[in-house]
This record gives C-alpha cells, sequence and structure tokens, in this order.
C-alpha cells in the first residue's frame, strides 16, 4: 500500500477554549505538493445508552447552541483530563439522567468527525439501572429533561427530527440489533 | 415540557477557513445566568455505504491529520454551496472509490458531534455498483486507497482498529443489520 502520510511542516494554534482548540497546519502531501488543514482538537467524551430491564432507552433532551434546536440524546459528556472513561460514564449517567447502573459493559468508541477533529466518542451500555440515595446535581450551564422510550418511540423520534446525532442513531440501531439477534437465537 | 433555550447575547465570528468557521457565543441560560459556548460550523457533508452483489462493502484508505494517523472508512466528502446531496455523493463515490451506482437510496442523516460543530452527515446506500467509462478524478491534496472487504473483514478492521469513525462504524452495524432481517425472513 501507499503511503498517505501529511507530514507537518508548520503548526498554529489559533484558538483555545474550554470545550476545544483550533490549529491551522501546513503539510507535505504524498506528492511533494503542500496543503492546509484546519484541524480541532477535543479531549474526548463518553456516552452512554441506558437500557431498563423492559428494553426502554433513558434519553435526555437538551438545547444545543451550534444547531440552535433543542433535541434527544443518550446521555454524554467530556471527559476531565486524567479521568477513567467508566468513571465519566457513571457520573454523566447520574448527573444527567439520575441513574446509576449496577452493570456497565463498554460497547466501542468512534471518532465522530476526523475530516476536522479528533474528538474520540467512547459509547458504554448500561444496565441494572436505579436510583442512588443521594441525587448528583447538574453542571451550573446544563439543562436537562430526561425521557424513558420504547425502541419503537425512539424510532419516532427519529422520523420526527428530534432524535438527529450520530451516537443516539447508533444506540437506536445498536438496541434494534440486540432484539434481533435475541429473535434469530430463540428461532 | 421546560424551555430549555438558550439565548445569543453576543455572537463573535474567531475563524473563517476552507472547511469549518468557529464562532465564539454569549447565551442566555434558562435560568437567566451566562455562559460561553465555542461554536464550529461546517456546510455538512455526505457519506456513502457501496455495497456489491454479493454484499462486500468498498472502503478508502485515507490520513486524517487530526488524528495522525491513515484510518479506514466510507467514502464521503463535503457539499459543496448549493449542490444537492445525492449529486455529492454520486461524485464522491466515483472520485474516491472509481464506481458509479446505479441505485442510489438514502439512509438516514446524523449530527456528528452536536455539543460543539454543526456539521451534518448524510448517508447513502449505493448499490448496483459499475465502472463508468470515464474515471472523475480525486482533488489534488486527497490521496487514497480503495479496498473492497466482507462484511467479517470489516468488523475484523474494527477490531484492528483501522475502522475507528462514526459513519463508517454505522456503515458496518447498518449492513450486519439488513443481513439479519432477511435471515429472520427467510426463517
Amino acid at each position: 500500500m501507499e503511503n498517505l502520510e501529511e507530514k507537518t511542516i508548520t503548526e498554529e494554534t489559533l484558538f483555545k477554549g474550554r470545550i476545544i482548540e483550533l490549529k491551522l497546519a501546513e503539510v507535505a502531501l504524498p506528492n511533494g505538493k503542500t496543503a492546509k488543514r484546519e484541524l480541532i482538537h477535543h479531549s474526548g467524551a463518553v456516552a452512554i445508552i441506558p437500557v431498563t430491564a423492559d428494553h426502554r432507552l433513558i434519553l435526555v433532551e437538551q438545547f444545543r447552541k451550534p444547531l440552535e434546536k433543542t433535541i434527544i440524546e443518550i446521555p454524554a459528556g467530556k471527559i476531565e483530563p486524567g479521568e477513567d472513561h467508566a468513571l465519566t460514564a457513571r457520573r454523566e449517567l447520574e448527573e444527567e439522567t439520575g441513574f446509576a447502573s449496577g452493570e456497565l459493559e463498554y460497547v466501542t468508541a468512534f471518532y465522530t468527525s476526523p475530516g476536522f477533529a479528533d474528538e474520540l466518542l467512547h459509547i458504554y451500555l448500561a444496565k441494572d439501572l436505579y436510583h442512588p440515595k443521594e441525587r448528583r446535581t447538574l453542571d451550573e450551564d446544563e439543562f436537562i429533561n430526561v425521557l424513558t422510550v420504547s425502541l419503537d418511540e425512539a424510532k419516532q423520534l427519529m422520523e420526527n427530527q428530534l432524535i438527529v446525532d450520530a451516537k443516539t442513531i447508533y444506540a437506536i440501531q445498536y438496541l434494534e440489533m440486540s432484539l434481533l439477534k435475541a429473535q434469530l437465537e430463540d428461532n
């Protein structure tokens, strides 16, 4: 296979925020020519697929400023520096939904938008949900409604354009596939 | 349901590039307090799940500067201003893989990272693949290897961390689910 690497010639940090950093790089292409690359650095996040004993999903409704609209998603949050992902998952699940999980299982991780950003999203399945005695509180700039929906209701929310993001659409497909597999085993 | 909207108080454009724009907004929260939001604007993209008659996937290997590594993905590309998504899909499929599709079907669309970016990715399924007489050429800063893999091989590439991005992991799950559904119907 051809070597496809793009070597950095120069790199400049244009912005360093609370969530993202923006860098501009000049790179050497495999054919020796140069090109500019716009790069977003993000320290990574965790999302949780919280499934109840009767196969319902716990979702959160939240205003997303980049989209200028309120959408419905699986719970998720940014990994704090040095924090273990499984801990982030437990913390965000509790903060956003009020549920704790007796059974947390790693599902997968994916880069959300590798063309311009390095955000890596780790996904966990949370089962055996219960309400802990003391509820953690949300970050002071977070405002959230919690919903519990069946798989069919979740698919209806997709139809209605209220579920519109990659991780939640992945989660719905994941749950649907688990149920299909169980059905095939029963056959 | 509570109103969760965050109204813009001020907004400033910090960077306007070829792919992304960075804005910084100050918003009024539902409780009247204020917060800062870091916002990336992206004009949207299209990804294609190209499936051969024997259920194999056409994938592209490409260096992704934000990740500093070469990864394997379904073909995808940015929507040009005013361009119809289905046209973007046909163009990118041909440019990146050399294949044209006799049967292009809309699958879904999702925001890749709604916490900080408005990038919307439209996904198409491409069947009835063939090599057109004249091949379109890649953009001059694109370098790509093309692979054709079975579903099991694609899952192995995930295991080996060569397939690591949201759209491609979604595509593999989509293909797996189509095959499971076909199997259930046969039973």
